[in-house]
């Protein structure tokens, strides 16, 4: 399967859409977010928005139907919230994307499009759900109203390989051993980052430090930033900053000059360090979050050493009942 | 000024609404979110968009224009960003509503209606902005798609704010020192909650305990806990489940269950403990967000008590240059 097959048939079906919903859990949402994001800021005629799929199901659009696309994702393909959002979005008329890593599962059950794809490191990006969200996204913009940058977003969605494979390797140097000391020395850290880039604020703090580390923390917007929490921030609070390479930046560059002064526990991640400087501008935005998602990984790893804690296990998840 | 009029007026100058766009920043922010849930989940026409102010002028949406309605809330009038937002959304032909407590302000500067509110535990739901909101929502899907739940909507509004004094009192005398104490013997804590009332998840933690109490914690959505975070959970860390009374409860039930048996730390606000069994079902998700917003006031002002930190004590906020 491929995104421009993908929306070719759905538009085909469907005529109009008018509505995008991501609708996914956990990580998977997670990466669904950045494509969420670019329909919003470059289509003329699609409103996009992201759910947790329960929230999907309980609450569900009026407006859900003929003219709406629903794009979920399944890592496992067995999470129920995403399979009975798909079920409920094409009994009332709307198309439906699925992705999964696992073939023949309850996603992949022939009721709707499901693009199976492979995972790990050496899967290229665009074959892997933030890379083919994005394709998606960028093929229904430019189907509908013309995607003036739709070639430079997928020349960088295949640049952006040899970056991650070297912020991987880089970051480890960079950063590995003191993140992993750091969280050693404080029991909690706050997490900032800012647009699309800010889905990988909340998926390190979810996923790669509680599901996989059970390291606590908490992920602040760097421009909310300042319309609250800021008042936590002092010595001895441990700060993370993810620092975009795009539009976004200017939010992430104020916060870090706060954070400079007003704490001695700083550790910043900055994309511009790591190679984004390479991409093209108009899409660098939604291609930050696919670097920094690299190095969450690596900095988990790093972590998992120090603390002998491998973020393969889990306590809870797939072991208990819940 | 009043919803039904400005959103009369709204429709008289630009015809269809297709979507709305709810722009401010922190506590503002906040009180903006259930109105955007009522217009995603009722509105057979119109779709709805949340955005922190900055990003909104950073990444604004290509197709705002004449079929935009804005609306921004600035509590004290000065927030650049919303006012740059506002401007934003003029200059590209979008309707925009504002509000604030503070006459004559930045925002309330005659280049747009300004409706202007008074502030304290007296002022009555309708007139504040998470009522003010939510009848602009109303009255906009009422007026361009139907609303059957219109004048429930309104009654429940004006019932509210009978629940919310009784759920001050208790709520201090159920859960006051307790809370206090939790905060007392917890460097940390985790808040729960979902549906439109995840918006006071968010502002418990940002606005009550990081910004007034210099408190660490984290906000998570009751469904997304089981996606990763609460791999964390375990005796001594301290958890916060606030319960909504409405079609969301069964995603805060579950989180409850899992709780109860895998943390020493646990308090529950169960929201049908403080009256919103006597309001309607079909708006009740719309005012949970109300009450526990309340109660979130209370517990703040009895953590203040016990750590003799005074919620109107700020030590960045309007004070250091950032």
């Amino acid at each position: 399967m491929n995104a421009h097959d993908l929306i070719k048939d759905v538009i085909k079906e469907k005529g109009t859409i008018k509505t995008v919903y991501w609708v996914a859990c956990g990580g998977s949402v997670i990466d669904l977010y950045p494509a969420h994001c670019l329909i919003n800021a470059e289509s003329t005629s699609i409103d996009s928005e992201v759910y947790t799929a329960r929230e999907f199901k309980i609450m569900a659009p009026r407006k859900l139907g003929s003219n709406s696309l629903v794009i979920t994702c399944s890592h496992s393909g067995g999470t129920l919230e995403n399979y009975e959002a798909a079920e409920l979005a094409r009994d009332r008329g709307a198309a439906v994307i699925a992705m999964t890593n696992n073939a023949g599962s309850r996603i992949d059950n022939g009721e709707w499009p499901c693009w199976v794809y492979e995972w790990g490191n050496d899967v290229p990006t665009a074959q892997i759900p933030s890379g083919m969200s994005l394709s998606l996204a960028a093929e229904l913009v430019n189907e509908q109203d013309g995607y003036e940058d739709l070639d430079t977003l997928m020349a960088a969605i295949g640049q952006i390989d040899g970056i991650v494979a070297a912020a991987r390797t880089k970051s480890v140097a960079d950063m590995g051993d003191r993140f992993a000391h750091m969280c050693k020395e404080h029991d909690f850290l706050y997490i900032l980052g800012s647009g699309p880039n800010f889905s990988q604020t909340y998926g390190f703090a979810i996923c790669s430090l509680m599901e996989m580390q059970w390291q606590n923390c908490c992920y602040l917007h760097s421009g909310e930033y300042f319309h609250g929490p800021f008042e936590c921030t002092e010595d001895g609070v441990f700060y993370f900053l993810q620092m975009g390479s795009g539009r976004f930046r200017p939010m992430d560059e104020r916060a870090l000059d706060f954070l400079k002064t007003h704490t001695d526990s700083l550790m910043v991640l900055d994309l511009l360090d790591y190679g984004m400087s390479d991409v093209a501008e108009s899409v660098r935005d939604y291609l930050d979050p696919v670097v920094t998602y690299a190095i969450n990984c690596e900095l988990r790893a790093e972590r998992g050493k120090l603390f002998d804690h491998d973020p393969d296990v889990r306590r809870y998840m797939g072991k208990v009942e819940y």
